[in-house]
């Protein structure tokens, strides 16, 4: 079992289309055209079933399930080094002591090479077949990750970190000025779409101010320019803290949804991370714009002062994908994330001070269930990047993982009777490294044991 | 490399004696007498050093590290086909339709031999070497667990569960009478302290009255008398959940605490599970009998409306320990209930509502750190469990699992340079089961890979 590329494959699938319930699509058969994408999706009873079902060319054994393969909409590529680590110190500490000083050794290629290869390596073999990423504010550095998803197979998209205010920018560790900012967004712009391996545009480049703090007013304002010109992603850190909130109140006089609009930076194509401090004009500005938000719950435990209201969110129409945040969250796979998604959401509906009366405690409705999570973790995040991945439909691509509930090693067991649905509960709150077998993108075997 | 008991072992070691702060034993010798019994722990520079580090016995390679063995102190045992499932439903839904219905089951032995051979095989190959279960209401299937535990070389203590309350337990799933339950208890102590495979007393009797409501004065006081008499540990839920604590305040007129108090039941042996509505006076209560909390993360997210105010509990000197609860968490791996014990105290800390000001969010001075989390999982396990675990020392057993951070199927990376206290935190937050290669107790090994 390798590329499924140019072939069909008969298994039972789990996707979530919709985010209040999940699709068994059992016994099925999916036909892949050779660049990946699928063509059919047939179903028992279905016009030509026996025929497909019988020339299958891959049969998934018993116990193996397939799923959609992970959409991760936040990681911060450098600083997959210190996953796990100063997660005890504050935000200012975390990234003037840690963070900072982690992300300027990119300017050694050869770190950066075993860094980022190791990364991508991790996060296929979690699932993720689709990763946007933060790299450094190095132009060399970031081209190289580019490559190295493209020469692993992960789709991607990858952001040169735009940092030039000097008041918040280490001298060792930002861009020199916001013309050099800018110009070198464009060029890495103008590598990615010209690379010869990349005709697919498997890997799409992304407009990446950091975040309002550490960008100058001029810096945003050309970022804003060149999305307009170029029509790229943009992707940036929006409102996620007390501390930063606040700031960007003090220096624009609105709020960094406001702010970042203002400048041109929310579009359809915007990935917003957190956003935990949006206020409800903020939510229906996001929602206007069609941008969205990239949901770390993991993190947010630790730097953001307070829970997102995912679901008040969607039942905006929000569109929210879920991130790890690496490293700011201590875990680089999206299934930790759903998890902590799923558990957060119930800590905010019930709220966490057992002092409280119960009726002021929490934030009523607030929580949402694994087939949401799940949904967000692919479908959503499809949605969020505008991208047609995350479902089994056809003109979807096939991007996938195989979910083996059989090995030892793996973290589900199976020792009752279950249902379809329970199993994919299970799967989402016990799987583990060892219980993904196979990861496709575009119908190519990327990751595999 | 098997077993160790009776010889020497050469490795660095981490471990937590007290909750403040990690100590690192580098390049130590450690003697372990024959029945399991640390003997000698030899520090560079100590006398006979020299000696020691020469003819070790076993000598872990670069890379290895060697940490205490987990010690879980809440665990429902017959509840682990269920792990990861029924998250998504009221409490009561859980009990009735779930839990019940499954726990009913173990009156069928096979069954029940199949489920908890692999449950005490996975927690031991995920580093759990000592166990708190709860059972279930059967005399034979609790039997056969005790009987699981010695053949597979876990220390356990393990309780037949008491439920014999007609108004909140259903027909097929109750103890028959007060009296029935209480001499089944019996029988079971008995049964325990006179195996012939259970010279060690490896594995403990527990009487374990499942909560206040499940249980009739009577079968209450009886279960009080019989601890008086046989000295055994006592395990039960206190003050859970807001239904849970305000039920035995309308039965009782007072907290479950001064309830238990008052039935004999909270001794320097009882371990109360949860307890997240304790008042002051009933912590005041809980530390003069020297009595503890199994404090368990991961289900108070769905099940508990509340975070555990653990820094308050030990700030006044409380014994402390962490428990999975399966299957009330999704996760039977104490690293991931140490994880969500430390991601919760910070979110107690900051409070989860974005709505609210920052000054009246959250509840100040909530959070704990890694090693604080890592204390208890071990060396705090084992006082709460008045048990010499826990901990590298001479008199204490050598419970112990050995963290490989290289596998490519392990969590951890090591990227870049981390202190040894820094790569503590990594395996804390990362590991996973494929870092765990070795696991001993009292010297035995008891899992590899
Ligand atoms: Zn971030
Ligand atoms: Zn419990």
């Amino acid at each position: 079992m390798s590329d499924i590329a140019g072939k069909t494959i008969l298994a039972t699938f789990f996707h979530a289309p919709d985010r209040h319930a999940v699709e068994v699509l059992e016994e099925t058969v999916i036909a892949i055209a050779a660049d990946g994408q699928i063509e059919a999706v047939i179903r028992p009873g279905a016009v030509g079933y026996d025929t497909a079902h019988e020339s299958a060319d891959l049969t998934l054994p018993d116990g193996c399930y397939v799923l959609p393969g992970f959409v991760d909409c936040h990681v911060h590529a450098p600083q997959y080094p210190q996953l796990g680590q100063a997660l005890d110190v504050p935000l200012e500490v975390w990234l003037q002591q840690y963070t900072f000083p982690l992300e300027a050794r990119y300017a050694d290629l050869d770190f950066a090479r075993r860094s980022y290869s190791t990364l991508v390596e991790d996060l296929l073999a979690s699932g993720t077949t689709t990763a946007l990423y933060f790299a450094t504010i190095h132009q060399e550095a970031t081209r190289l990750l580019a490559d190295i998803c493209l020469e692993k197979g992960q789709r991607a998209l990858v952001g040169k970190v735009v940092m030039d205010n000097a008041e918040s920018c280490p001298p060792y560790y930002r861009d020199t000025s916001a013309e050099a900012a800018i110009a070198n967004t464009r060029a890495f712009i103008d590598y990615v779409r010209a690379h010869p391996g990349n005709a697919a545009a498997r890997v799409l480049p992304v407009v990446t101010p950091r975040f309002i703090p550490s960008c100058t007013d001029e810096a945003l304002a050309g970022l804003g320019q060149l999305v307009a010109e170029c029509g790229c992603h943009v992707q940036t850190h929006c409102s996620e803290s007390d501390w930063a909130h606040g700031y960007v109140l003090d220096r624009h006089g609105v709020t960094d949804a406001e702010s970042l609009d203002r400048f041109g930076l929310l579009t359809r194509r915007s990935v917003l991370a957190h956003s935990n401090f949006l206020s409800d004009a903020d939510m229906d500005r996001v929602v206007a714009r069609g941008a969205g938000v990239a949901h770390c719950a993991l993190s947010n435990a630790y730097f953001a002062n307070s829970v997102f209201p995912l679901r008040a969110a969607l039942e905006r129409g929000m569109h929210v994908g879920l991130g790890t945040d690496i490293s700011g969250g201590p875990s680089g796979s999206l299934f930790e994330a759903a998890r902590m998604t799923i558990a957060a959401s119930r800590m905010l509906e019930s709220g966490v001070d057992p002092a409280l009366p119960a009726a002021s405690r929490g934030r009523p409705d607030s929580r949402i269930d694994f087939a949401t999570a799940f949904h967000l973790a692919t479908a959503g995040g499809g949605v969020l990047l505008d991208l047609p991945i995350g479902q089994f439909a056809p003109g979807f691509r096939f991007d996938a993982m195989v979910i083996d509930t059989c090995p030892r090693d793996g973290g589900i067991r199976l020792l009752a009777q279950s249902s379809q649905e329970d199993i994919l509960q299970k799967i989402v709150h016990t799987a583990n490294r060892a219980n993904i077998t196979r990861v496709w993108v575009d119908g190519r075997s990327v990751s595999s044991r």
